[in-house]
C-alpha cells in the first residue's frame, strides 16, 4: 500500500487538492480544467499535473479532470476510504477544543476516546466523547485497536504519553505539545506547533 | 532585515533549534557540542552546522556552542527581540482554546484583542482578552497598529475576514480555518490544518 517513490512534497499537497475538489464539487462542477484547478490552488499547473501523474492519468485533454472521480482517487490514495478512530490524551484547553471541533464530526477521523489524569475530568463527556483515566490508556487503545493518537498534554508529559501510545499499538501520532518527540522510525509523527508557525511568520515581517 | 538568500527550510528549522536550546538552558548547560545538539534535535549534524553557518560562526571548535548566545542570536534572527501583538477573529472553540493557551502567556506573542460576530460573546473576556464586535475589527487593528492576525472563524467566512485584516494593516496571518486563502503576495500566510496533518499521517500507515 506504500507508494514509496512518490515525493513527500506531493503527498503533502494531496490533502489540499482534495479540499479544493470538494469545494468545486459542492459548487456543482462536474469537470475542471487543469488550468482552472491550478489557479484555485494557487499552484503552478505543471506542478499539479506532475503531482497527479504519479497516480495515473486522471485528466482528459480538452475536458480536464472529472471532479468526483479525482476526489475519490485521492481519497483512496490517502487511505481515507475507511474511518480512522483516534485516541486523545489530555483534555485541557487544546484537547477539549479538538473534541468540540466540528471538522472531525462529518469527516474521516473520529476521536473515539479521550484520557486525562485529572480526576475531576475523568468520567465526563465532551461532545459525546468519554474521558477515561490516564492509567487505563494503554489497555483501552489496545482493546479498541486504535492506530492514531493525538497528544494535547503539557510538554513535559508528552514523551511519556507518546511512548505509552506506541506501546499500545498506535502507529501515527499528532502532537500538539511544544516539544520534540523521540519515537521509533516506523511511527509516523506530525507536529502542530502554533508558536513555531508564528515564529516562522514574523521572520519575514 | 530580510536575509533573502537563506533557504526557507533553514528558517523553518530555527524555531526548533530555539525550542531545543531553551530546554538545554533550563537544564543548566552553558555549552553544547554540535554533535550533542544535533542528536537532541534528531537531525544530521552537517545539516545543523550548515543552517547555523548562514548567520555567522557561533560555534567554537572543541567547546561547541554557547547556549545562551546562540539562543539570543536565533531570537534576533527570527525577530523575536520584540513582543508581537495579535488580533484573533472568531472566539468559538478553537479561538477560545487559543485565548486560554498558556504557550502565549510568557512568550513573544500576545493576543491583544479578539473579535466575534456573536452578540452573546461580544463584551466578554477570555483569559483577560476582551471580545469586541466583528464590525469594529478594522478600526481596532488599525488603531492598535497590530501586524499579526489569527483566523479561527468558519471556513466560509475566512477569506472575508482575512481581506479585512489585510486592509487594516495586518502583514502576517495564521489561518486555522480549513480553506485556502487568497492574499496579496507580500502578506505572509501560515496555515494550521489539523485534518490535513491527519490525512498526511495516515497515508503512511
Amino acid at each position: 500500500m506504500k507508494e514509496r517513490s512518490i515525493p513527500k512534497e506531493t503527498i503533502d499537497r494531496l490533502p489540499l487538492y482534495l479540499r479544493c475538489l470538494e469545494k468545486i464539487i459542492d459548487e456543482g462542477d462536474v469537470n475542471i480544467s487543469s488550468g482552472n484547478f491550478s489557479e484555485k490552488l494557487n499552484l503552478n499547473s505543471a506542478q499539479v499535473r506532475k503531482d497527479l501523474s504519479y497516480f495515473g492519468d486522471f485528466g482528459t485533454r480538452g475536458v480536464g479532470y472529472k471532479t468526483e472521480t479525482l476526489a475519490k482517487q485521492i481519497r483512496s490514495i490517502l487511505h481515507l476510504d475507511k474511518k480512522w478512530d483516534m485516541a486523545l490524551a489530555g483534555a485541557g484547553n487544546i484537547g477539549s477544543a479538538l473534541l468540540t471541533y466540528n471538522g472531525f464530526d462529518e469527516g474521516d477521523f473520529e476521536v473515539k476516546v479521550a484520557f486525562d489524569k485529572d480526576p475531576d475530568l475523568v468520567g465526563k463527556e465532551i461532545n459525546g466523547v468519554k474521558i477515561e483515566a490516564a492509567d487505563s490508556m494503554e489497555k483501552v487503545i489496545r482493546d479498541e485497536n486504535i492506530k492514531l493518537g493525538i497528544i494535547t498534554v503539557p510538554a513535559d508529559a508528552a514523551q511519556e504519553v507518546a511512548d505509552q501510545m506506541v506501546e499500545a499499538g498506535v502507529e501515527g501520532v499528532l502532537n500538539f505539545a511544544p516539544t520534540l518527540l523521540n519515537l521509533p522510525k516506523e511511527i509516523q509523527l506530525a507536529q502542530v506547533d502554533i508558536t513555531k508557525e508564528l515564529e516562522q511568520l514574523v521572520y519575514y515581517l
